[in-house]
This record gives C-alpha cells, structure tokens and sequence, in this order.
C-alpha cells in the first residue's frame, strides 16, 4: 500500500495506483460504518480542523463523522463568522491556525489556489475540500469508489458529465481521476458552460444530451448552480430541464445497464427527474453519499500514517 | 425493563409501563450527572446526528451533552444554513443523513408529521425533539420525572397546563403522558388558545386562573409564542399577564404544596411573576433542566439497547 | 504548585506564585502540543462548555482545542443564536446550564462584570474569556508565557502598551499581570484612547511613539476596534497608522531585541506594517497564538483539580 503525499490538495498529483490505495482503503471503511460499533483510533491522539470558508452541510459533516468515527480531536471553524469579516487575511488565518498544531486541516475556499497556497505555510496534512473551481478530490474519489463497486472495475468504461462543466470542481477532479484511471469521458452540456480547449484533455464534448449518453455506463449530472441563471449562461431551469434534465427518455440511450449519479443536492425537475432520481435500479446517489464518508476517512487514515513516519516537531 | 420501540416519535405510543421504565433509568443517569465523572460507554461506537430545523440551544444542548456523556460521537447539523436552502426536499435531506449510518438522529422541525416521515425514511433510532404542533416527547418526559420526584408519584394527581394550549406541543405530549398515568388534568387558558374539542379528551377546560388552579398539584405554565400577539389571539403582554400570569395571588388557590413548572425559556412578567420563578421552595424549573439531560441519556440509552439487538447491516 | 481559587474570572485576585504556577504547568502543555499524540485524560469525565455570546472565533477555537485534547466533553454554544435572543436574561441562562452540571463554563460577555456575575449563580468552575472592557485574563496568561519564553525571564523587563489602552481588557489584564511581576510599563496611544488615572497605577504614559519605545524590551501592539473610529476617538487608519502603528523605523527605538506582540486579528498596514509583523526575528505573534492553547490547558487542568479535591453535589 503506497500514498507517497503530505497533503490531498487534488486529483492532478495522484498515481493510478495511490487512487486504487485510497479506493482499497476506503472500501474497509464503507463495510465499518456498516456495522453497529463505528468508532476506531486510526486518528486517536491527532487534531481535525474543518475550516469551511463556503458553506457547505454535507461535506463538512462526512468529514467531520469520517474524523470523530476515527477517534481524532475534531473542531469546526465556521470561517464566515470569523476574524476573516475582521479583516484577517487568509495566510493570517492559516498561521494562526498552524500555530496550535492541528494534524489535519480540512479546507474548503471560493478561490481557486486557496488551498494550495495555504498548505504551502502550515506543516500539517491539509484535505482540499473544495476550491473554486480548481479542485474537489474527495468527491472524484468517493465518485470512483460508487463506479467501481457498481460496475466491478474503475476502467474502459463510458462516462458522460453532464451540465455546468466550466465552472465545476466535481467535473475537473473526476475528468483527471477518471482519465488517469483509463475511461473515456464524454463533457455535455451548453456551449457556455463548456470550458474552451477542453478537447484536448481527451474528452469529447457534446451538446446534445441524446448523441452524448450513447452507450454510456454512467452518467454523472452535475448540479446547476443558480447564479449561473440570468447570468447569460442558461436561459431559465425549464429550459435546461428540457434540453439537459436527466429523464427516463435521455437515459434510454446509454447502456441499458447505466448508473445514474448526482453531487448532491439535486434540484428535482432541473437537473434530473426526481422519480429516475429515486430509482434504486439506476441511481447510485445515496451510495455516493455513502461512500464519502469512507473515502474520507480512508485519506485521513493515510496522510495520518505519512504524519506519524515523520519525525513531530518537539522541540524545548 | 421493557421498551420496545425502534424510535422515539411521541407520547403516544407509549405504554405506561415503558413510560416507567424511561423514568426508571433517568433516575439513574441524575446521579450519574451529579457526580463528578459523568462520561460512560452506553453510547460508545455509536454515531449521533442532531438535526435542528428550528432553532433551540437548549434542547439541542440538552440532547448533545446526553450523547457526549454516553460516549457517542455527536454531531450537530444546523439546517438552516444548509443544503434544504439549496432547494433540498426533507427526505432527500433524510437519505442523505441516513447513507452516512447514524445511529440516533435527533430531529427537530416546525412541521407536525415531520419527524414521523422522515423516520420512515431511515435506518436508524429517530427521536423526536419537538415537530410542529404535535409532540415533543422528551419534554413530556423530563416534566413527568420532575413532578415524580417532587410529589412522590406520578399518578392521581392534579395538574393544571396553563397558556397557549391550541399551539404548543410541549402541552399536547404532557396532555398524552399524563392521561395515560392517570392524572386529572385541568387545561387553562385564553379561549382562543384553547383547541375545539379537547373536552373529550378527558381535561377539564377553564379560562380563569384562580377556578383552574383550584386545589392543584402541579401548575405547570407554558411558553407564550410572541407571534401569537397582534395576531388576534392575544391583545397585549401586559393583559395576557394579568389574566393568566402565575404570581403568588393565583398560585395561593392550588394545593398548600403545589410545584411550579416552566419549559422555558421564560419570559419574566408575561407567563410568570419573576420573583416565584426563583422561589425554591414551589418552583422546579431548574429541576426541569436537569431532569432533561437524564431523561434524553435514558431514552437513547434504550434505543441503543434495541439497535444492538437488531442484527447489523454489515454487507459486502 | 498552588493555585487556590475556584474561578479564572481575572488576573486581579492571583498572586504571583500562582501565575508562575499556571505559566510552569503551560509549559508542560507546550511541549504536550507539539508532539504527535496530543490527547490527555486531565479532564476526562468532565464537562466544558463554552458560551460566547461575542463572537470570537480564535479564543472559541483555542478553548475548544484545549478542554478537547484533555479528554473533556466539550460543548458550544453559540449565544448569539439561543434564548437570550427570546427575551431570556443572563442570570436564567446561567441557572438553566448549571442545571445540566458542567464543571468547566468558559463564557465571552460583552459587559464589564457579567462573567463574575454569573460565576456566583453556578456550582461549576467559571473561566473569564473577555468580559466587556474588564478582564481577559487567559491572553494577559499567554502573553506572560511567551515573553517569558523570549526573554527568559517575567520580571524587570520594560514594556509598551501601544494602542486603544481606554477600552481594552487585553491592555488592562496585561498591565495588572505585569504589574504584579514588577515590571516597568508604559502605555502608549493617543490622549483620547487613554483611560484617566491610569497614572496612579505606576505605569507611565505617552502620546508619542519614540519616545514610550525608547529602550522597551517588549513592544506589544493591541487591536484596533474599528468601531472607534469616526467616533471622535481617531481621525483616519491612514493617521493612525501614521502615528501610532508599528513599523521598522519606531521599533528601532526599541532595545535592539526587543519583540513584537498582537493579540490578533491583526489589522496590518494599520496597528502594524505587514513585514514586520511576519519577521520571525522581532515578531512573536504566532507564538502568542500557540501559548494560548498551552495556558488554557493548564488554567483548565488547575481549576479542574481544584473541582475534583472538593466533594461532589451526588444528592439522592
């Protein structure tokens, strides 16, 4: 088992074979969680830091239940609320923060690079939990692990990414994760939210929903970002719904045996029929949620193990 | 010891035997708290997830120092800044909550039926902590111990619930308990408060004070809701006070030994003179508080003993 | 090691050898967090709760930090949110959480003596995190360690206090701590942001920058609370800085080792210039941030001790 990295910053400066570590981690952890008796010591000893400059309910409390469940000290900085609004700069924040020696910082930003930029000043592990629209690669892992265990390999399969490709995390973290891994990817979705040059990442790139499911194993809905709306990007959800809503017609031309996924939170009727949505033949959806609690808590398990081989930093 | 419920939704359901024995256990957990170390394993393993829809500090910190102190791992989810303003559905909100295998969800929500739907929804212990106008059993419970201890026993007594009967689930829970451990209840208060039908129920209705309180035991006084006023059912703080404000004039026609009882929190000179809130020798409001923590550790205490005896869900 | 006191409400009413006490058992906890493992069990089986109804995410973060990685059950309350907001005053808060047997109460309160006060209506250790312009007695705490830890020595050093002297408990529980250590202060600010008679308690006082520096060992910076501006205290943050913040050319007044201190959140380019609030060589900002998780502990650690060795309320 080899995870050769200090931080989980993204997806871009994984091996094929530390996602397949990460995954075969992760797995375990999908079947504790599962049983009655959930609390371990992979973490015992160690200080969590969740530091959420953007809101965001549901991956704050998978990261914050993969880190209790693995025994950590575990503490949520609401940053909205916090000296940020006094006028504190963010490597202010990350220094101060630094200074009373947390193990693992998990940080979610609006700005792109944010992430980067502050694991460059802390010696701790630091866990992208989201950075504009840069990175997100827990949710590409957890993504990974619900294919795999539907489809049996992580590999040679057909994936469509639908909807708001340029401005999405989710999308580029599973485009690097899932090209590394060897698939073929399909981008659909409106010519203004489709990122120019894309093409050469070796994804193909459709506008219509129909030609673009062709055959397709799964099919990943992104989640429409409503600021978009008016914004000159999408006419109205109608609209959208209309000509890239997810329904039982648009998935009758993917593969009869496709899987159907979704981020989280959906807008039923926009971005997907809310009965296909519920179908527990097609969707994976609550499975993704599933699965990324495990994947969390199988990346802070292995940057912890990279943590204790260094030497601590005590000191007089 | 008996109690056979998978959740905890309401009075209702309860037989008077399992009230028994909730009380029984509470008992136990207030010597527990009163001790110096208060930190036991009932929980441990466990994962607990509190999920406010409305917010209430104290019982959601009555319900997370509960969890804490048995040893579980307790996270707080604050619905307002999440992912239901996202345009999220309550049951997508549930599946969510329920793909990450919690143990106990604790509830609260300003719709009555709503904590009943999403248990039906999920894999683990829901407790209700107070849905709409409909119940908030915790609170009837923590009222029953705290009468139990003050009078020696919890039946054939007389006990008057005066305020905003018609909008308060605290009054309808305690209304359930009450009957069924056979008290004779007197209702109090403004007829347009006061639910149409609620004679049959077996209480007695009054709309002044000093009839109702008449020989009591137990006079127990419930939160006015501000939006209440202006709103036709009330004309003004200083009326309603005057009218149905508890002070030592209107307590002087209850039993010699009658106790004083609040949910809180309180609002001084509107529901209760100040000066008999602090009086230890008729009120028990502080005594309600700790009974709260007691009886909220019993309940899940007994809910984890019948998750236990489920066999788990430890799939491939 | 002595330290005979049942509340940290303030530097005022401890004796030197009680500072030196927390300060010596601070620095166990220093080396403590810094090494990998860093959870204890001082305070295991007891409970904390953190109620801070100034919002402050820094001192929240730091307290929390400490009551966790020694063992306590440790709970937030975020005040601004709860029943004070419902018309509940400060004394029924104090009353309903006594009720559910905290032994550790760390409480924020924008007036002067409201932590005191409510110290005296609780069973529990109370721990002052800022009251009003009063006491802020933990940062008067870590300030002490860290200029120990600089200078090597808490006595007969030459200290400036540089800023909003008027209004800050950080200036005034420093200025009683170092006081009491016999050491030699100065204040310096502007005459509008300097309480009158401050002169009676032995520390000198200057309007002029160069002048206070001359030859001071330790130059610490406070915050400036933007809130007095345009209130007739300060003309402009461009005339401030001028003035009165801190950049290489006043320091050099200073001893040439003499160091840097800010409470933080700094606001740079206005008490301090950037750069030299970020040379490791003057600055000791950061340390500051990490003595403070230290002396928390140990204040903790102490007052907790002094809990066990009384007899506990066990009651039937």
């Amino acid at each position: 088992m080899r995870f050769d990295h200090r931080h989980l910053l993204g997806i871009e400066p994984l091996r094929p074979d530390e996602i397949t570590t990460i995954l075969d981690l992760a797995e375990q952890y999908v079947r504790f969680n599962r049983g009655r008796d959930k609390h371990a010591n992979a973490l015992a000893g160690l200080t969590q830091i969740n530091m959420f400059f953007e809101n965001s309910t549901r991956t704050q409390a998978s990261f914050e239940l993969a880190g209790k469940r693995l025994g950590a000290d575990v503490m949520n900085m609401s940053m909205q609320a916090s000296s940020v609004k006094k006028g504190e700069t963010l490597i202010d924040t990350a220094l101060t923060l630094n200074a009373m020696h947390p193990d693992l910082l998990v940080v979610r930003h609006p700005h792109s690079g944010a992430v980067d930029l502050l694991a460059q000043k802390v010696n701790c592990a630091v866990l992208n939990a989201g950075d504009g629209r840069h990175e997100h690669p827990t949710q590409a892992l957890l993504d990974a692990l619900t294919i795999r265990r539907a489809k049996g390999r992580l590999h040679r399969l057909t994936i469509a990414i639908c909807g708001d490709i340029a401005h999405s995390r989710v999308a580029r973290s599973n485009l690097l994760l899932l090209h590394k891994m060897e698939n073929r990817i399909r981008l659909i979705g409106p010519e203004t939210l489709m990122p120019t040059g894309i093409e050469d990442f070796g994804a193909e790139v459709f506008a219509d929903m129909r030609e673009g499911l062709k055959g397709a194993d799964v099919v990943m809905m992104l989640r429409l970002q409503k600021e978009r709306m008016d914004g000159g990007f999408i006419p109205s959800e109608r609209e959208y719904y209309h000509r890239f809503g997810l329904d039982a017609e648009k998935l009758s031309h993917a593969a009869p045996d496709a899987i159907v996924m979704h981020p989280g939170p959906m807008n039923r009727g926009v971005e997907i029929d809310g009965t296909l949505a519920d179908d527990i033949n097609r969707s994976v959806i609550q499975d993704q949620v599933e699965m990324g609690v495990a994947v969390r808590m199988a990346a802070m398990d292995l940057l912890a193990r990279n943590l204790r081989a260094r030497p601590s930093e005590v000191m007089a």
